[in-house]
């Protein structure tokens, strides 16, 4: 059983209509019903919850965890993301979705300004798998379309060591590397880009389908630990002077 | 003519027999005078220096800057740590030498623990080059000696394209990626472990000229910005419901 | 100065009108005269010239090596395969074009199969440069459009080293990693699509542009030799039973 | 199960009496017992047998195939590499022995020389696990010796996708990259040095455990084809002139 967070900003959901038109319950609610799955035990918290949601209790029972932020990433506190990024370093899977890309959470894994171009207009996203061997791929179809997306455009700002697994075509004339993987630590990040608060892509089964298989993927072999252990020597030393 | 600016902690050498009997004026001066070259332009800050060294006259007019720190990690601001990543996101070239490595500045490049074992042990360490094509192998041996060193030991918590330019063998046994190379954005950040406060390795040729190659390769072929921007789009949208 | 030779294929040339109509002389000459420059002495060869073209002569005062070939990937010997490789992997830079893609030399040095989708429509392809930083992107705009192109779409199957700085969208939908680089040993080598035999896109500015820069790029910065020595221990046994 | 063949090339085991006293019914043999588990469907063919050990029907029914060889390296028909390179292009996993670094199979998923340094000295390894947080290193110790080795030594020409997992350390000085993993296309490859003829190291409860996992990781997920397929565009043409 993998136990996953799901935590979302919440707030656009709670104060424009044309978000509550597409998630009345919040994009955390609707993320939670379309993923649900016997190996899954899945949990939501929101920004508004004590500890912003990311108590002790929360993170240390929390296999996978999934992000969802857009206008509040400031809100965030440092502490916060700190014991975030260790959790993440020791283990914790890590899944973040669409404009989670601008969080500090996010920039503090990649170690990159994790910038892009954007357009919110509604266009039509082709998204390709271009690792179809990857355990995120399996079932998904090798092309899909998002048919009214927000443009997520190159030059993304991430690390060399980002394996590209999706990549997206935009009608209006951008590529994106739309679905990436990195490792930090013990640690497993997914990124996936798809996804919108006034589109209603998290009820689209090719990206749940994506969202589920990188749980899976995310969810830690082991746990380490983090230290700078003092050491003795294994092999007796006989050159030092 | 390359500007670099080397910022030492500068601690250590003013409270420590056993360090200042090595580096007596510091290790950014040892450093500065080893390093010095007619296409480099060297300056020297330190952390007890006003703003830390670190004001923005310093770095808008740094191209590479070298850190050594060991004791007072903490001390830099959570700000001017911020504020040189940026830097570097955009172009600044980034050296960071042995103890370094537990510095908030370089964690926050690699975002990772960066935690190794160490051992102060003053034994032999050997170092391999195994990049030879590699600038920063140019004119360096295959291999060299470090007489009396401090070990640092595998496992390197360092993300994944982190690029070994060199390995080192210590005499008690472990294996360290002692030479790496990283790239975030603009920047480019080599990473170098040879070098301790209590042991003459700054004055060893082989180090200083892996340095002097170093601050070379790292310096900006151009500069970046960090911006985000909201684009119209190139092609004409007619897919589009 | 850079020692440089084109090798072309050069069959479709002198086989057929359309191309004939586009590339008179051949497209190696058409790539020579765009790409003629103070600092690379230009030489081209073609499969039909005495020992391929790739006699010893020709390979030991070759720099970098641009390769173009499409329909007689199987006529190059596997022994000009073998030795085009040793050369790379010991200084060698190799740029391959276009459908060079699928030449078993390209095939040998990444170890995939280098297999990909493909559409000769005459549409149109828009080309992203994700890496403005790197050397072969220097004046070369963010994006350019090639009016008429053949399309490639992924999966592009190359290794996992493969660095990418360009990436092509096309009209019909498909996307693609159409700039890469590799390193082989001592070798660069560097893969760009965009270039057909029936559109004249090798006298488009911004691709000789490219080009030359990658010409530049892969330029040995020094030569290795490729053996598997039997050496001495450099520090004494003791441990040995 | 996992349909596992270990190809040996088995001469040395037949003809030399040291070899002989050590692997008595060749190495192959040897890994088969030390291997042998629930869920894994052991066979093995060597080189003296029809087709090489290496019929359709042998690779067909394998998910991953072990290699051990060394002195008959030229003796494998380069029809016979190119057959076992598309099996693993297409998924099925391989997994390379010591001296196996130098076959033309290695080399040829590799695109490098595979050159190494070398000594048969019977000095002491020490392994060092540097990401235990990898499949192939769950339940092998952080270190561990193999009493007496060859030794491989570094520079190990291999490409920048090479995943270190094992470091090793030798006695007489030298460093190496002893486990790495590739990708290429579908298939999974684990290079491990450890292991020789004339040293029991194929007894060595902690080298099985490491081969054991290595053959668990490279067992293929699902498996693809090889083609380069002509297709239709999935969006409409517009631009076109």
């Amino acid at each position: 059983m993998i136990r996953v967070t799901i935590w979302n900003e919440f707030r656009h959901e709670k104060k424009r209509e044309d978000v509550k038109a597409v998630y009345p319950d919040g994009i955390h609610a609707a993320l939670a019903r379309g993923l649900a799955a016997d190996d899954l035990q899945i949990r939501t918290v929101t920004l508004d919850d004590p500890g912003q949601g990311l108590t002790d209790e929360v993170l240390d029972s929390t296999d996978v965890l999934i992000w969802w932020a857009h206008a509040a990433h400031k809100e965030v506190t440092d502490e916060n993301v700190s014991r975030i990024v260790a959790k993440v370093q020791t283990g914790m899977g890590l899944i973040v979705l669409h404009s989670g890309h601008y969080s500090k959470l996010f920039k503090a894994v990649c170690g990159t300004s994790c910038s892009l171009k954007w357009r919110e207009s509604g266009e039509r996203e082709r998204v390709w798998c271009i690792e179809p061997f990857h355990p995120i791929a399996q079932g998904v179809p090798e092309t899909f379309v998002v048919p009214q997306t927000e443009m997520y455009g190159e030059r993304f700002d991430i690390p060399g060591d980002a394996r590209v697994i999706f990549m997206s075509w935009y009608e209006g004339g951008e590529v994106f590397r739309s679905g990436i993987t990195l490792e930090r630590g013990y640690g497993k990040i997914f990124y996936f880009s798809p996804g919108h608060e006034t589109f209603p892509i998290y009820y689209q089964p090719e990206v749940l389908k994506v969202i589920g298989n990188g749980i899976r993927w995310a969810a830690p072999l082991c746990r380490g630990v983090i230290s700078a252990p003092k050491v003795e020597n294994l092999e007796p030393f006989r050159n030092q002077k």
